[in-house]
């Protein structure tokens, strides 16, 4: 099967035909679907499918002759949920391309001496319940079980009630303690999330770090009432707040050479005639080092809770997820890059400030990344595009590293 | 039936148990709910009830010996629906307070020598559909059937779809031409929804206008991105212009002595990691007179159209319902005032830039409203209040006005 009939199989799942952009949410019949593709996928290679207890997808290609857990696998894979109205690239990719490394070996007549997976983790993109890599930071250990279950999504819908009828165990989420030794290694393609590679004219990039960020809840609080016939002198306007506050997050992040997005928000009682009681805004900021995130989000709470007092409304800042900076190690990255030479050339090493599932692996097992050109860096959006030029010579590159690990 | 019992029969209909608020919009189970309730009341003092075309409940007290359709009228009533987490008061109060108007002039043995009915207009908030007065709207023509039959909700249903679910015939809906006809005079009785009755200290008003006012869709767009991977320079992010008018509107209704609220929203993706495609803001504004309201939504969309120019975005602002001054008649007042006169002394006269459906039916027929003390002035809000005792004075005063009408 080649890499582009597997793409195109994927297509059509999850697209809002308006927008043309997806919208593949964990837990969701969409999801269900994308789930029964990949586990489609791996039987129609002869790769066992299991599902560890966090909802992680793992499909195995195992060295003959060897029984028992596998030990110190070449894993590789991503995600197959998007962010609302997402692009095609950002987690399928990887998926594809890794299904497409397998093929390449085999058609070629390899045969393994060390494990192999690919993995889809569940829930990369917190589209749903707010918090990002909610699979893997699971299986790491990164966020309990506790504080997972209670996530609740935009209808009030728990992620223990999602999972229970999705006809999953919400009592058996939790780390993986086998984690450490099962993986080997796990390298992760992506689609470029800015333009990097289009600016160096190549087609594949290594990472070098991924940068620190997170997601903080602002809860504006004010008072409702009449739009109508509450003088402007009467008013606790949240809305007010929560708008100088966008632009100090501008502001400041241009300061700190940063980046700092109000993106989501949730009006409260949201009534065209209405004064809002309550704007809950979500601020996701990443900085080149932890000690400038910190900075910037801190001067951005300050100048919301002085803007507040001036508007006699309040603001409560929580954060959801804060990832620290994850620096990947040199050994695979070194690894993958000689291994690349002889067709690629010198590839670049990038950091980005995009999150990922291989920045929470990195806590516990060696990970690398590689990146695909995005010829307009645009991602989170519809718009989101690779030529499948680059996303072939994404795969082959793949196919080398993995032949490199595992023949 | 006292105006306390008829009152705490309303009271758990669509309360939200969290907040308070109610959620009474149109043609939803808990609008079932409210209309069964109003027919059972009718039922209950042998009121024939009618649904008229668009939705509206009618109640018929009639003089004895009368047949055929019924005649210049005394119309009294209000609306059963509410903003989102809106109070208890605003509608429903002018319904119980017509009943037990009724009730009053029936235990003191008062035969009606006109037609007396009681009225629910349908959707008057609008909260569902954006378009407030949905039904007496339509009813004198202001609203076209095509324009209402094709409004949406939240969840992208029309209002015909949601008519035709009700079991209703969206192809009948469209103007009464019996209107004028039928009634003679509509007093709505209403809480007040400021604080003038507070300040004068007085529990009931007599309406001598609404202010102009509409609602104005501000659709502002840019380019969906990663929130963590797009520079600064590269974004077209309208979350910037969206908060640049907000303040400005703010700024503009100060200037204007008018007011003007965004409190309504609608974000694209609304993606905690993206910055968002489009914005669509609800502007709320209202003014003492036509020109400055014009005035006023003018500068603010002339200041939008700059500042998405400077910002990389676009904005659109379509008007959704714009309804110009109501001056209330004379004759309808002074006759009220001189009812009140002997219990209630010099009844305060009020302006109000609150919308309401005596001010749509006041283009076809005599109208005229009473106020009822709103001790904090808060409305659209479950902190909405009108102590019993103003409640009951409120009912007592509309019947000596329905009694003076009709007996």
């Amino acid at each position: 099967m080649t890499f582009d009939s597997l793409w195109d199989s994927l297509l059509d799942v999850g697209r809002d035909p308006a927008s043309g952009g997806y919208r593949r949410f964990a837990w969701t019949p969409t999801d269900f679907t994308l789930r029964d593709w990949f586990t489609g996928e791996a039987q129609r290679r002869a790769m066992a499918v299991e599902e560890d207890r966090n909802g992680n997808l793992w499909a195995w290609w195992l060295p003959a002759g060897v029984t028992g857990d596998p030990r110190a696998a070449f894993v590789t894979g991503s995600h197959l949920d998007s962010v609302p109205d997402g692009g095609a690239f950002d987690g399928p990719l990887g998926i594809v391309s890794a299904f497409t490394a397998i093929d390449l070996l085999r058609a070629d007549g390899v045969e393994p001496r060390v494990p192999v997976a690919v993995v889809a983790f569940s829930d990369e993109e917190g589209a749903r319940f707010g918090v990002a890599c909610v699979g893997s930071q699971l299986s790491t250990g990164a966020l309990t079980p506790d504080r997972a279950l209670s996530l609740r999504d935009g209808d009030g819908t728990t992620l223990a009630e999602a999972l229970r009828a999705a006809g999953r165990r919400p009592e058996h989420v939790g780390a993986d303690p086998g984690l450490a030794d099962r993986v080997g290694v796990f390298v992760e393609l992506h689609v470029e999330q800015g333009r990097a590679l289009d600016l160096l004219d190549q087609p594949v990039a290594v990472a070098s770090a991924i940068w620190p960020h997170g997601r903080w809840r602002f809860t504006f609080c004010g008072k409702a009432n009449h739009a109508g016939t509450t003088r402007l002198a009467d008013r606790r306007d949240p809305m007010l707040t929560f708008a100088t506050a966008v632009h100090d997050a501008r502001t400041r992040a241009a300061d700190h050479d940063a980046v700092a997005t109000f993106g989501k928000l949730r009006v409260t009682p949201n009534g065209a005639n209405a004064i809002p009681s309550r704007i809950e805004a979500w601020l996701d900021a990443r900085a080149p080092d932890e000690q400038t995130l910190r900075a910037l989000v801190g001067a951005i709470t300050v100048a919301a809770e002085r803007d507040a007092g001036a508007d006699r409304t309040s603001v409560r800042v929580e954060a959801e997820s804060v990832s620290p900076a994850v620096l990947f190690p040199d050994a695979p990255r070194l690894r993958i890059q000689r291994t690349l030479a002889a067709e690629f050339g010198d590839v670049p090493v990038l950091a980005t400030a995009a999150g990922h599932d291989a920045g929470i692996l990195a806590a516990q097992v060696p990970t690398a990344m590689l990146f695909v050109r995005n010829p307009t860096g645009v991602s989170h959006s519809p718009a989101e595009h690779a030529e499948i030029a680059d996303c072939r010579a994404g795969a082959r590159a793949l196919a080398l590293v993995m032949r490199d690990w595992v023949a």
